[in-house]
């Protein structure tokens, strides 16, 4: 079980995020790509860390909106966001070719990521947008009771999936994420460590019904926004490395 | 003697130059990569006319600047300078990729043009730039007096020269362009057809005080921006070509 | 009838609309303010165009979205709307004093002008905004069969409505526009005419259904963005002369 | 002697400065306009803050650059800065009122400010956009050597000037502040402490070169990024209280 975690969102003189504190325990950084964070700077910089790190590198690529840090779904056309998916990518995919290391992977941001989640017509553009790019790039998307829908669409257009669990969050009997709004949304320590164990295990949750779904996942999603998230991060990494 | 023209400078509902037209005319086409012009769908969109026409691709960086068009200059600073070149070059070799068509060269625009003739520093900056990028790229410069200059200090960053004249642009007598808010600094056809044939035949210019300049160039820089531009395009591209 | 026309909305380099051949034939202006368009000295251009030819000033208020020229929705808060509209209205307002004009009313711009017409949630938020300003200014809706109800609405807000109809569109048997991509959705000009000349004498359209529709108007929309645009224009406004 | 201090700096998702700490310290509030820092929410919320703790709010404008937080000078023509600047002032006069509060000043930010120190041709810009703006505001300039030049030439345009000292930097002997790359530039708190009492018992500093200049300053500058700044800001206004 890898973890994967999002990076490289400061902007300017902007910072966000615990990128050197958390760089050494995660094995997987979605790096923001200029449209909702990280400017080019802040990429070269995120880069190197990774590289140091051997970290593997995924894009994160947003809706642009710097002002609402990629968290406000934008109406655009099928064919604008394929373009603007690609631009990112290539962006981010030729920098970290200066620092020497490889793009693996695409993660969408905030609104996009949910609006992928929620709108199938969203999540076939971002197919369609890693079909059409040159290199090989796998598509990070939420495992869901939905996960194996979801990995025959990919196929059909070539591309892989990598799903992603959450440690902290409560998940429905649908198999989605518990609102942050609703009670109970975001587990406390010892609900997400029972989590973690049973993900790692038992590729299963126990939702806010009170039942087993299965959710085969490849990677857990972590937090680096400040000390406590970063001591959580830790005490997962050392909980997966045991229980291998 | 190859024809260049700045292109791909629309953004949004913004529409800038003739693309469509000036395209099937010239060999190297100068694509904005989206700094001060240029967002992800109109790189595509002119991407896919340059490979139509099987023209060059250049990428043509700006200072982040989209007011100002990257007309105005911007003090970065050395590191954030390249950061943001390499970003550029990125997007757009990526997006290039996807259409099918290689990156071939680098000729950054507007105020980063003209401090980097004027200012040795970005001039090295931008060599630096492009030593690090991993496709070798050409860098585009203008051709003047100093052009021996410029070529030894390419050479020591392992980078190779393009060097440009203006066809319609009266030359001081130190092989500078006549700033445009002088008289004559700008040819009539009349001028700029005798300017196009002497640097097609001997490589050289005459200069605002009426000398002979040694100005050998491997392109003419053209321009697109309405229907008497493209005539003009049309023009030159004839006369090349019968001299050819 | 009044005529209204959206204007101010070059950017930087790029220009958009015959602002000047426009302005001398209208009797509002809604003026771009910088968030899908209209950087500051565009807006203070148009503004001295204003007051040069006593046009009424409206601001154009619009998601923030520059690359999409403020026509795709933006997911925003309630309050992050609020906001986004006083800076405009501010911006605008403030720039008119120094050009010794007054600002008078309100029109969104785009997507934020349909999701008005469509989300009564977007529309009380507007009305908010307007509520909660210092200045009194109205606010500019598209008249339709509900325009009973909206006048209601704003009342309540103590915010004055003003009423536009448009003199090119087709309007649905329910009072709304018929979207562009619908056949017969633009008039060509002899239906232009009728709709124009039954609007003004008896406040009513024929609709899509063949229907007579009660549509009270208090101003006419109308486009500048090219000659053909302009001439009709002054057609209008001739016609609407004539008739008063 | 009045405390100042840049507020509002914010953007989106990204916090910085502890205004809420900071606020009811100061009796000067320079609020970013949203061209470096300060987004219409982060506006909104600063002069809600500046109004319940009676602080006088005056504009801090900046050049067009997020990315570099305002820090980088921009090459714009006289007409784009004084248009840029009015823009500002009017987006954050109008929000003000919105708050109920009056804009009393206007103090450029970062790269702006220091050209304004640097170039008397920008200073005259500035002088002419307050000149022009139908509200009297007064402009913050650093106070110099040169104080009764600057004032001579502020009456010429009818704006009146408010001289700022600052409590942490050393001056040189003609009266600016030593670079912050210089050793020495910035004093520790012993140093500060003797500054302060000597700029508000006699007007003067001791400079770098061990002289006493004559430095009358209406303000002194203070700084609210961390807790360290707040606990010397808290110090700062205690020591100038007891000397009233």
């Amino acid at each position: 079980m890898l973890l994967n975690c999002d990076l490289g969102e400061s902007f300017g003189a902007w910072e966000m995020g615990l990128d050197a504190e958390v760089m050494p325990h995660i094995d997987m950084a979605n790096i923001a790509c200029g449209f909702h964070a990280g400017d080019p700077s802040v990429l070269a910089a995120t880069l190197k860390l990774a590289k140091q790190h051997q970290v593997t590198v995924g894009a994160h690529p947003s809706y642009p909106d710097l002002q609402g840090f990629g968290r406000r779904s934008l109406n655009m056309s099928k064919q604008e966001l394929i373009h603007c998916v690609h631009y990112q990518i290539a962006a981010i995919e030729g920098m970290a070719k200066v620092e020497g290391v490889s793009l693996s992977y695409v993660k969408p941001h905030g609104a996009l990521y949910n609006d992928m989640m929620r709108n199938e017509e969203i999540l076939l553009t971002l197919l369609e947008a890693l079909s059409s790019y040159p290199t090989k790039l796998k598509l990070m998307i939420l495992a869901t009771a939905n996960a194996e829908h979801h990995k025959t669409l990919a196929t059909q257009y070539g591309v892989s999936l990598l799903m992603e669990a959450f440690a902290d969050r409560l998940y429905t009997d649908e198999g989605l994420l518990t609102p942050r709004n609703q009670p109970n949304a975001v587990h406390n320590e010892i609900k997400l460590i029972e989590q973690v164990q049973q993900l790692t295990k038992t590729s299963s949750v126990i939702t806010a019904g009170g039942n087993k779904l299965c959710l085969p996942a490849d990677t857990l999603c972590v937090h680096g926004d400040n000390q406590a998230a970063v001591a959580q991060i830790k005490k997962i990494k050392a909980m997966i490395s045991i229980d291998n």
